[in-house]
């Protein structure tokens, strides 16, 4: 008696009508791998203060790779720590003003660890409706309940704790990923002491770009190191590397230690990543002022674009996101933006929840003044 | 009016109860950051091939930072796919056996995105009771509905399918991490073509070291590249870097680059680890003969430590698991054979759900006879 392979159909067969669907809508996504140079010019890395190519970043990565191997070799409480990790972690945290750090595989997995070890069963998690798919998905993943508060919304933050006895925290993005704009940290934070609740805010954009020397924004609204406060960060942005990171009072990131999955059951950071990391911040430590420099540029870049009459959001930190009138006219300028040699983000539903599509742009410290002009002439000249 | 800082209280003031509840019961977790070159035998790592300090592989992953830079720039859809992204991509899915591959930042991200991807509403989970944490987060954060299926158990798996008219998808370790045993992976892929469910296999602890050359777990089975079997894997481990992939039928792929989020808003892989990764794959191609190393040595720790009258799981790959008869034993157990030189994984509830404790050794490809020897004098002498 032979059973057929399939009676019931291939189980993947389905995922062809979805793609149909994306097709006609014009929302297929493709990859784009690029080469190693490029002569178009990027406004769409999150490379905000350009060290990603420095040769001391570079350097520390790969000597970092030669020093502790190509890979960490397991997870962090077993054969993952290297003491590359340790230092790592203790200057970020003084750098940032924390009291100690916890450095993970990647922001998304700092932001999963966060959220599912600060709001166990019974808490309220408060969550922005802009928020990141990473502080999204560690809202669904922690076991407390989650209600969503509206956007830059402290009064709503603040009516939301108030329908709860219990434990409770706030979640919110420092600085938005797609529109640029920064959330109400200072209000934020006096909403929640009055009832009790922590603050968790991820700092992925402030990094290395708000506060004097890029301290990021927890310390920038003077909340580094505070009781109640808790900030992730990514070593992907700024930093230029990869990995990310959870900055509290130590007795936070000991719970997180030896609670969180995303830190239990993932292999450590590659020594690589955490070497250039560790490079950028020492760059950063003895070059403040490029986290200044990625502010003037988007600034620059925002000042131009309004001037030719574009709607453009005034950037709070390093991102700049310009108005198009539809999905379908944003691709196309992206695409004559390209083919004009200059390379844009272009966001649309639906990774925009809003559903407003947009050019995002991204300051970086290592624009020239002639880079700007240039790239704010082609934007508007191809605007749709 | 002055709002006192703390009306309820410090909302992290609850951690530290939590924290002398572990203290009491002997379950604290600390880091241990160790030293570039370290004099002690090493049988905890997952470096199963012992490539990730081998010279090409780091001067892969260094070459690659050289090229690419230290990070990625941005998330894989914008700036982060480099061509060294898509040439890792080919190869690896070349040397599974599958038609394609699509890298993230970690095997944990892989995970998680290949099941909420392929279970949306609607579709059935049947996950195995022994499955990796970061498969159960992947079922929590998907749509889809999951049944827990006992371990290893086919039938349970047929049971389960068989209560559910949708979509289905079956999820398992192809080597489960704690116990190295095997997922009986042709009775699964028969049991779920009866009725039409996908299988979805996490390949992490089987890539490099099942199948003759190191193919992994799928491959071996004769189950790579069929049109209903998905697999992930980890870079982590036999390859010696960091990152993950998923691998599978193209019309997955192409799936998954449209629709999972922690592929779509993660910044892409750095291209150190990228590039040590693709230069194991490159080592493995060449010599082969280190997959079945790893399995041999494997095989001769537990032939030694059953010859000694150890309880020792028979290895299907290179995990090698020892019983403990409890968890401050294993602890004791683990520290005299550090102190005696090896260092060995221990594992206690929670992290093992079954609740009993083991140690837990990994076979290295690079490990002599001699070492083997010496290990297993070691763990017998000390054993409890
Ligand atoms: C606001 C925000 N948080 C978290 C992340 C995730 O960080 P990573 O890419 O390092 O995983 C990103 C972007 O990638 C982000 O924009
Ligand atoms: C079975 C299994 N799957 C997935 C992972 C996660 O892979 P990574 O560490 O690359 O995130 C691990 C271990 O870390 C594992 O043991």
């Amino acid at each position: 008696m032979d059973t057929p392979a399939h009676p019931h159909g291939d189980p993947f067969a389905r995922l062809d009508e979805q793609a149909e669907v994306r097709r006609a809508a014009g929302l297929v996504r493709t990859l784009r791998p690029r080469p190693a140079d490029s002569p178009l010019l990027d406004l769409a890395s999150n490379d905000y203060l350009g060290l990603t190519r420095h040769p001391e970043i570079v350097e520390g990565a790969a000597a970092a790779a030669r020093t502790w191997g190509a890979g960490a070799t397991g997870s962090r409480l077993v054969t993952g720590t290297t003491e590359l990790h340790a230092e790592l972690e203790r200057e970020l945290a003084e750098f940032c003003g924390f009291e100690a750090a916890l450095v993970l595989s990647s922001g998304y997995a700092a932001n999963l660890a966060a959220v599912t070890a600060l709001a166990p069963h019974g808490t309220l998690i408060v969550s922005d409706a802009g928020n990141h798919a990473s502080l999204i998905d560690g809202c669904r993943l922690a076991r407390g309940t989650t209600a969503v508060a509206a956007h830059n919304d402290p009064e709503a933050v603040r009516k939301a704790l108030g329908t709860h006895d219990g434990p409770a925290l706030a979640v919110t993005d420092s600085v938005f990923s797609v529109d640029g704009d920064r959330a109400p940290l200072a209000e934020l934070a006096s909403v929640c002491r009055e009832s009790g609740a922590g603050l968790l805010l991820d700092d992925a954009h402030g990094l290395g770009v708000l506060g004097d020397a890029g301290q990021g924004a927890a310390y920038a609204a003077g909340l580094a190191g505070a009781p109640d406060v808790v900030a992730t960060v990514t070593l992907s942005k700024s930093l230029g590397s990869q990995g990310g990171a959870v900055l509290g009072p130590a007795r936070v990131i000991d719970h997180l230690v030896n609670t969180a999955r995303t830190f239990i059951f993932d292999t450590g950071l590659a020594p690589a990543a955490a070497g250039g990391a560790l490079a950028a911040l020492r760059l950063l430590r003895r070059e403040p002022a490029r986290a200044a420099r990625a502010r003037e540029v988007a600034t620059a870049l925002h000042t131009g674009l309004t001037n030719a009459g574009l709607e453009t959001v005034r950037p709070d930190a390093a991102v700049v996101s310009v108005r198009a009138p539809s999905p379908d006219e944003a691709v196309a300028w992206a695409a004559d933006c390209r083919a004009a040699g200059l390379v844009v983000g272009c966001f649309r539903p639906p990774s925009v929840p809003d559903g407003i599509s947009r050019l995002r742009l991204t300051a970086r410290a290592d624009l020239t003044d002639a880079q700007i002009a240039d790239a704010v002439r082609t934007i508007v000249r191809t605007a749709p």
